[in-house]
C-alpha cells in the first residue's frame, strides 16, 4: 500500500494541477489521425513498469491528443463538468470495485441507485412513484424505452419522432428493427403536433432540448395524443432536462410528468463525470416483461428485484455513488446557481450577436445554447469555425438549420466565465473579420 | 482546488485503508432489502455539505450494505479484482472527463483504445488484424455481436448455444428479436458438435469458460460447422479469456481465431476495475452496417472512424486508460504470474475435495473454477452455503449441474493466498459437519 498511497498523491496532484490549468490548453486537439498511437509502443510490454512511467507518458505522449471538455472555453456539442466531489467519488467507486449483478452482490449499490434516483426525481419536480436507474447514455435509455414501447404493442412497429431528434432514436430503432417515421418541424424547431400521425407506433419520441438547437417539442400537446391512442411516449430531455431543478424553468417541460419513460444525463449539464444517464419510467413491470432473465446461478431466495432486470446490461458500476456524492456537495441550490449563471451567459453572448452588425441569431434560446451565424456563405462560417478551433482558444461546433450551417455556442462548464464568453466573442470576430 | 486536494487526500487514504483490511469485513454484506435506503434521507439535500459527510456517511450508513468484491475471501460467480493501477486510473479518467463521441472528440481516448485492444489481442494470441473496442459489459457486447449476425444474413432467426451458455445470450437474442436453439452438452458441459443444428442460424454462441462450471466449448469443431454453412460465430470468453496471456493454457481457445467476434472481459480476470468488457471482430464493415449512423452535427472532414460506429453507445468513457495503465503496470509477466497463482490455488483446492470422504468434484476444473458439493441433498448443500455466506467468513455460489445443486468455489482475486482456500474449506468442512 506504500506504492498505492505514493502513486495515488502523484495521480491526485495530477488532476488537481490539471484543473487549475485548464483553461490554458489548446481546447480541441492539434494531432493528426494515427498520430498518437505512432507515439505509443506497439506491444504490450513484459515487465511490469511503475505507475509513475504511465503518468509520464500521459503528459508527453497522451495530453496533445486531448480535446479539453474540462475547459471552461469549450463550447461545442454540449459542454459539460466533471465536478470534483464526482472526481473523487470514482476513486472511491474504483476502489470498491461493488459490481450490481443482483441485489446481494451490493446492496449499497442498488438501494442508493434507487434513492439518488428519488432524489432527482423530486429535484425535476417529476410525480412520485416513478422507476429510476442508471445507463451507461441515453442511448442506451433509448434502446430500453423503446424495446419496453415494442413489448408493449405487438405488433405496431413505427416510432415517431420529429426531424430534429437526436440520431440515437434511429439508431435503437435500427437495432430494435422499427421503422422511424419522421415528422416535420415548425420555424422554431419544434415538432408539429398537428400533423403527428401516430398510426401503427408502439412509441414517439419528443424531445426537450434538441442536441441540434436545444429547441422544444410540445411534449403536453404530444403526451395527450399519446395517450389517447395507447402510445409510449418517452421523453429525451438528455441536456436540458438539468434545467427542470429550477422552478422558473419547468414550463418548457410541460407534460413529461406524463410520459412513459423519460431520458436525461446527469453526466451532461449536473456536474457529474461521464457516465450516469438517468432514465425514469412509469411502468417498471414493461420493463422487467422486456428484459428479465434469471438464470439458475443468480437465483436466490430474495424478494427484492434486481436493477439488471430493468434493462440489457447484467453488471453495473456503483455510478449511484457519484451521483449522490454531487448532489449532496452541491446540493439544490448550488446546483440552481450554476444552471441559472450558464443561462444568464447564454443570454448574454445571445444580446452581443443580437447586436452586432453581420451577425444574427438562428434560433430561440431557451436554455444554455445560442445558435448563430454570421451573415455569409455556409462556406464563410465553416471557415470561421474551422479558424476559432483551429486556433485552440475555444472549440464549438455546427448544425444545419433550414438548410444553412449554423454555429452553436453551448455553455455548460462550471468554470466558464463572463469573461471566456467575451473571449469566445472576441475570437469569432477576429477570424470572420479575416476571411 | 485546496479543497480538492484535502478532500482527495482523504479519499485516497479512505481506498487505501480499505484496501489494507478489506480481508476482515464480513463478505457478504449482511443488511435486510430496504435497509440501507431507509437510513438515508429521503430528500436531497438543499444546501452544500461537505465531501467529508459523504465520506463518513460511506463508512457509517453504506459500508454494511456492500458486498466486498476485493476481499482476498470472496469465492462468488467469478471473482474478480479492482487493482491499484486502474482505481488511479480512475481518479485519471474522471478528472479529465474526455467523451468519446468522435475521433476528434478525443484523439487519445480513441487510439488508445484502439491500441490497447490491439496489446490485449497480442497478449492473448490472436491473430492480426483484429478489430478490438471496449463495450461495457459482455452482455452489451453480445447484442452488439448478435446485431451484425442478424444483418448479415437477412431472413435468418435463429441463435444457436448450448444448455450452459450465459443467460445474457438469451437476453440479446430477446432484444434483436432472435430465436434461441439450444444444443444438448456432453458429460463435461461442453456443448455437443455432433448434433449442432444451424438451420436458419444466424449466429452460434461457443462459450470458453461458461459462468456454471467455466465448461469449454468445442470452438474448432463449432468454427468448422460455422464457416461451412455460413454463421456468425461468437465466442464468448468473458471469464476465461483472460487465461489466454498464458501460452500453456491456449489450447482451452483452439479455434476462436476463427470466431467472428470474441467478448472477454478484463474486469473479470484481469485486474481492470468494472467496467472494461474487450470485444473484437473480424468484420468491422459488419459492425458499421449495423450500427454507424453520422449525424449533422458530428460531420466533419476528417478520414477516420469513430468508434461509436461500431456500436450503439455515441459516448464513451475513457476505459482505455485504465485497461493501459492495468497492462503496463503488472506487464505479460504480472499477468502470467497472477493467472497461474490463481490455477494452481484452484488445483489445490480441487485436490482437498476430491481427498475428503463425504464431498466430490463435481466437473472437470480447466482454470480457476471448482465446482464440488457435499454428498448430501440439493438441501444440505444449500444449507451449507447459506451458512457459510451468512457466517460472513467468505462468499461463494451455486450452479445446477445434471439437476443436482452444486457449489463453486471461484478464484479471481488478486490477494487471494493458500490461507486463505484453506480457510474457505475449514469454513465449509465446518458447516457441513454441523448440519
Amino acid at each position: 500500500m506504500s506504492d498505492f498511497r505514493e502513486d495515488g498523491a502523484a495521480a491526485l496532484e495530477w488532476v488537481a494541477s490539471y484543473l487549475e490549468n485548464v483553461r490554458d490548453y489548446p481546447v480541441l486537439s492539434r494531432v493528426a489521425p494515427g498520430e498518437i498511437r505512432a507515439t505509443l509502443p506497439a506491444s504490450p510490454p513484459e515487465r511490469a513498469e511503475p505507475f509513475s512511467a504511465v503518468l509520464r507518458d500521459l503528459d508527453e505522449i497522451l495530453m496533445p491528443g486531448m480535446t479539453h471538455w474540462q475547459s471552461p472555453r469549450y463550447f461545442a456539442y454540449f459542454a459539460t463538468t466533471a465536478a470534483e466531489p464526482g472526481i473523487l467519488a470514482e476513486l472511491l467507486i474504483a476502489g470498491l470495485n461493488q459490481t450490481g449483478i443482483l441485489w446481494r452482490a451490493s446492496p449499497a449499490l442498488q438501494e442508493l441507485e434507487e434513492l439518488t434516483l428519488d432524489w432527482l426525481r423530486q429535484l425535476l419536480g417529476l410525480p412520485d412513484p416513478l422507476h429510476g436507474h442508471i445507463e451507461d447514455t441515453a442511448s442506451s435509455g433509448l434502446i430500453t424505452a423503446l424495446a419496453a414501447a415494442r413489448a408493449s404493442a405487438p405488433g405496431r412497429r413505427v416510432v415517431v419522432c420529429s426531424e430534429h431528434t437526436h440520431s440515437s432514436t434511429t439508431k435503437a430503432a435500427r437495432l430494435l428493427e422499427l421503422e422511424v417515421r419522421k415528422v416535420p418541424a415548425d420555424e422554431t424547431y419544434s415538432m408539429r403536433s398537428d400533423t403527428l400521425d401516430l398510426t401503427d407506433a408502439c412509441a414517439v419520441v419528443a424531445t426537450v432540448g434538441t442536441t441540434s438547437s436545444a429547441s422544444v417539442d410540445p411534449v403536453a400537446a404530444i403526451a395527450d395524443r399519446a395517450a389517447a391512442e395507447g402510445v409510449w411516449l418517452h421523453v429525451d430531455a438528455a441536456y436540458a432536462g438539468s434545467a427542470a431543478v429550477c422552478p422558473e424553468l419547468r414550463h418548457h417541460f410541460d407534460g413529461w410528468e406524463r410520459a412513459d419513460s423519460i431520458g436525461f444525463n446527469p453526466h451532461k449539464w449536473l456536474l457529474v463525470p461521464m457516465d450516469c444517464s438517468a432514465f425514469f419510467c412509469r411502468h417498471p413491470d414493461a420493463l422487467r416483461r422486456a428484459f428479465s432473465l434469471v438464470p439458475e446461478y443468480l437465483r436466490v431466495n430474495e424478494d427484492v428485484v434486481s436493477l439488471s432486470e430493468y434493462s440489457s446490461p447484467l453488471g453495473r458500476r456503483f455510478r449511484a455513488l457519484k451521483l449522490w456524492a454531487t448532489l449532496r456537495c452541491y446540493g439544490r441550490e448550488g446546483l440552481q446557481a450554476i444552471i441559472r449563471e450558464h443561462i444568464r451567459l447564454a443570454a448574454v453572448f445571445e444580446q452581443w450577436v443580437d447586436g452586432e452588425a453581420g451577425w444574427e441569431v438562428c434560433a430561440p434560446r431557451h436554455f444554455s445554447l445560442v445558435c448563430f451565424r454570421f451573415e455569409g456563405s455556409d462556406e464563410d462560417n465553416e471557415e470561421i469555425m474551422r479558424r476559432v478551433n483551429d486556433s485552440g482558444e475555444i472549440f464549438l461546433s455546427h448544425t444545419r438549420l433550414d438548410g444553412r450551417l449554423v454555429l452553436r455556442l453551448a455553455i455548460g462548464n462550471a468554470r466558464t466565465t463572463e469573461a471566456d464568453i467575451a473571449y469566445a466573442w472576441d475570437v469569432l470576430r477576429r477570424e470572420a473579420a479575416g476571411l
